[in-house]
C-alpha cells in the first residue's frame, strides 16, 4: 500500500455533491482524538448534539420533541424511521418523483410494510391534491412519506401544502431532509411533521457515519414493538439513550465529535438563515456561470432547490460526460453524476464549506474542459442538450 | 457550546475498552481529508480495502472468498449476515453464553428470523457435542450462528471444533469475530466458516463506522431475495459493490480512508501473529499486575481471550465501582463496565494502540485509586470479590 495516498500532501479536491461534501478543517480536525462509547465526557456531548438538533429544528426543548441519532447512512435513518413506526395493520403512501422517492419504496417492499406508491414524473413536483384524492380513497394508509429535496434532480417539494393535506387527513407525516435540513426553513408545527430525517453530513457539514430522526414524542411512543429490525429499531435506540444517554451499540465516535465542532461553526455562521443564503449564493453563481456556458438546467426555475442542480450534458458527441468529469477532476473539482433514466444529465451541488468563489472556479474549469474537448463555447443553443 | 471540549488541547485518555479504543495518530490524521463516495479514487481505496481483507483472512484473492463492507457499527453487520443468510422455509441456531450471543436472538425475533437458541451459562464455554445433539434433532435448522470471544465475559468459545461439527452436520456457519478477527488466528476452511463478521473499531485498530463481512462466494449468492431490509441487504450490498465499486448508500468516508492507514500499520507491525502476541503480552501484564493487588479474574484461565478480561469486584463496601471508574478516567485511563446480570464485575481490554507498558501504569492507577478508596492493597482475599 502506498501511504501517501492516505495523506493529506496535496491539497483536497472540492466537492460540488450532495454529500459527503467539503468540511472545514477544524471539523476534521474534531477528529484527532479517541472517545470512549461508554465514558461520560463522551455522552455529555451526544447529549448536546441531540439537544442542539432540535434547537437547528426551531423546536423547543422539553417533553413534546426528542431526537435520535442512529448509525449508518442517511438512508439508514430512513429505513429506521419508516419500518419502525408504520404497523403491520396499517399502511404507508409513499409520494415519489425520484431515485430517493423509489427508495424507500424498496425499504418498504424489504421490510414487508403494507405500502402504496404514488409516482410523479422526474421533473414534476408531487402535487397535493394527488395526495389528499389518494388519503380519501384509502383509510388504510396510516402514514404518509416524502422526499423534501429530491436530490436526484434537485427538485424541491411543496413541503407546506402537502403537510396540509397530511394533516387533515390525521395521518402520520415522515418528511426525508436529508438534503434540506440546516439549510431551508422548516416549519415542524405548521407543516405538521412526525418524523423529520436528515444527515451529519449535508447541510450541517459534518462527515458521514451517522443520521438522525427528529420525532414529535407522542408518535415515537407509538413505534415501541413495532421494528422490523433490532438494529434498526427507532423506539429502541430512543429508550437506550433515555437510560443511560447511550447509543445502545457502538457509535461512530469520531463522527461524532465532528459533528460537535460543525455546529458550533453552523451557529457562527448564523444558523438555517445564514447557510441557505450561502448555499443560494453559491447555487446562483453556478447557474448564471454554466448558462452563460450554454447548459441548460433540466428543471424549471420554480422547482429548483439550493442544495444541487441537473443539468442536460450538451447534445454533441464531442462531449463525453466521463472526459468532462475527469477534466474538472484534475482541475481539482469533483461534480456528480446524473441519475435520470431517460436523459443524459450530470448535477453539481451547492452545500458544503464551498462558497461562491468556489463556484466560479468551477465555473471556469468546466469552461476550460469543454475546449479541451473540443467544444464551441459557449454552447451553441442546439446542442444544450 | 464551548470549543475547547473538541480540541484535542489536553492529552487522551486511553481506552482499556473493547473497541472503540486508541487508535494512533497516523490514523486519526488520515481523517483529515473530504473524499468524494462516488470518485473514482476513492472507489480505488475501497476495492483495496476489501481485498487487503481477504488477506488479512488468510485466504485467496479470486473466485471463492468476498469482503463486503457495511455501513454502522459491527452489530449492523451481524445483523445484515443474519437476516440476510437465512431463508424463511430455513432456520438459524444461535448458541450463545453471553449478551452478544442474545443479542443474535433479539436480531432474529425484531426480523422474523426461524430460530432456536442454544444457551450456555456466562462462565462456560459453548459445547460442540450439546451443538451436534442440536442439529441432529432439528434438521430445520440450515444455519448456525457462534460468538467467537464473548466480549461480555471475554470468553473465548472452541471455535474450531464447533465449526467441525456444523460442517458436518452440513449447516451454514455464521461466525461474529468482531473482537477476536485480526488478533487471533482463524482458518477459515479448517473451521468451515461461511461469513465471518468483524469491525473496522477493534483489533484492526481502525475508527467505528463500519463493520465487514468476509463471505464464501457460493453461500452469498444464495442470499439473493432473502434480505429483510434494504440498508442491510448483504447481497445487495455487495451487487453494488460489484457494478460500480461504490456503496449503494454514502460510506463514512473518513472512517474508509482511517482504515487504509490501520491496515497498512497492521501489516508494518506483522500481521495477525504480532498483533496476537502483543495483545497476549497486554492481557498478562494487565493480569499478573491486578492479581498482584488481590483483584480476582471471573474466568478460569482456559477459557480467557487476550482481548477483554472481566474481573470481579471487590467485595468490600468501601468499593464503588463508579469512584473506582471516576479514580482511573482522572489518572487518564478508561475501563469498561461488567455486562454480567449476577456478579458485580468490571472489564478491562487490553486491545487498540496500547501496549503492556499502559498495562502497567493502568494497574499502578488501580492501585492508587483502591487506596484513595480506603481498601487495603492488596484487597485481602475475603473481598477479592
Amino acid at each position: 500500500m502506498n501511504t501517501q495516498s492516505t495523506l493529506p500532501t496535496a491539497r483536497d479536491k472540492l466537492l460540488f455533491t450532495p454529500g459527503p461534501l467539503t468540511t472545514s478543517l477544524s471539523v476534521k480536525q474534531a477528529m484527532l482524538r479517541d472517545a470512549g462509547s461508554w465514558h461520560f465526557e463522551f455522552n455529555a456531548q451526544v447529549a448536546r448534539i441531540r439537544e442542539q438538533l432540535l434547537h437547528v429544528a426551531g423546536l423547543p426543548l422539553g417533553e413534546e420533541w426528542v431526537s435520535v441519532l442512529m448509525q449508518g447512512s442517511g438512508s439508514f435513518g430512513v429505513e429506521t424511521a419508516l419500518t419502525s413506526s408504520v404497523p403491520d395493520n396499517g399502511g404507508l403512501l409513499v409520494l415519489t418523483n425520484g431515485a430517493y422517492g423509489d427508495r424507500i419504496v424498496q425499504m418498504a417492499v424489504a421490510a414487508r410494510v403494507p405500502h402504496e406508491v404514488l409516482r410523479f414524473q422526474e421533473h414534476e413536483a408531487v402535487d397535493p391534491a394527488a395526495v389528499d384524492a389518494a388519503l380519501a380513497k384509502r383509510p388504510d394508509l396510516t402514514h404518509v412519506a416524502l422526499v423534501h429535496c429530491e436530490t436526484t434532480t434537485g427538485l424541491l417539494n411543496p413541503l407546506p401544502a402537502i403537510g396540509r393535506v397530511v394533516r387533515e387527513r390525521q395521518r402520520v407525516f415522515i418528511v426525508d431532509a436529508m438534503s434540506s435540513f440546516g439549510a431551508l426553513p422548516i416549519d415542524f408545527e405548521a407543516v405538521g411533521i412526525d418524523f423529520l430525517i436528515s444527515s451529519a453530513n449535508k447541510c450541517l457539514e459534518g462527515v458521514p457515519g451517522f443520521s438522525f430522526v427528529i420525532c414529535r414524542r407522542e408518535r415515537l411512543r407509538e413505534c415501541e414493538g413495532r421494528a422490523r429490525s433490532h438494529s434498526l429499531d427507532l423506539f429502541g435506540q430512543w429508550r437506550g439513550f433515555e437510560k443511560n444517554g447511550q447509543f445502545r451499540f457502538t457509535p461512530p465516535t469520531h463522527a461524532l465529535l465532528a459533528f460537535v465542532q460543525a455546529l458550533e461553526e453552523f451557529e457562527e455562521e448564523g444558523g438555517v438563515a445564514a447557510r441557505g443564503a450561502r448555499y443560494a449564493a453559491n447555487a446562483k453563481t453556478l447557474m448564471d456561470g454554466m448558462q452563460a456556458l450554454g447548459f441548460r438546467p433540466f428543471l424549471p426555475s420554480q422547482l429548483r432547490s439550493p442544495i444541487i442542480t441537473t443539468f442536460h450534458q450538451p447534445a454533441d458527441r464531442r462531449f463525453a460526460f466521463d472526459a468532462f468529469y475527469r477534466g474538472l477532476s484534475d482541475r481539482g473539482f469533483i461534480i456528480y453524476p446524473g441519475k435520470l433514466t431517460a436523459v443524459d444529465t450530470f448535477r453539481v451541488g451547492s452545500i458544503g464549506r464551498v462558497f461562491p468563489n468556489d463556484l466560479e472556479q468551477l465555473v471556469h474549469a468546466a469552461d476550460r474542459t469543454l475546449r479541451d474537448l473540443g467544444l464551441p463555447v459557449p454552447l451553441p443553443a442546439e446542442t444544450a442538450g
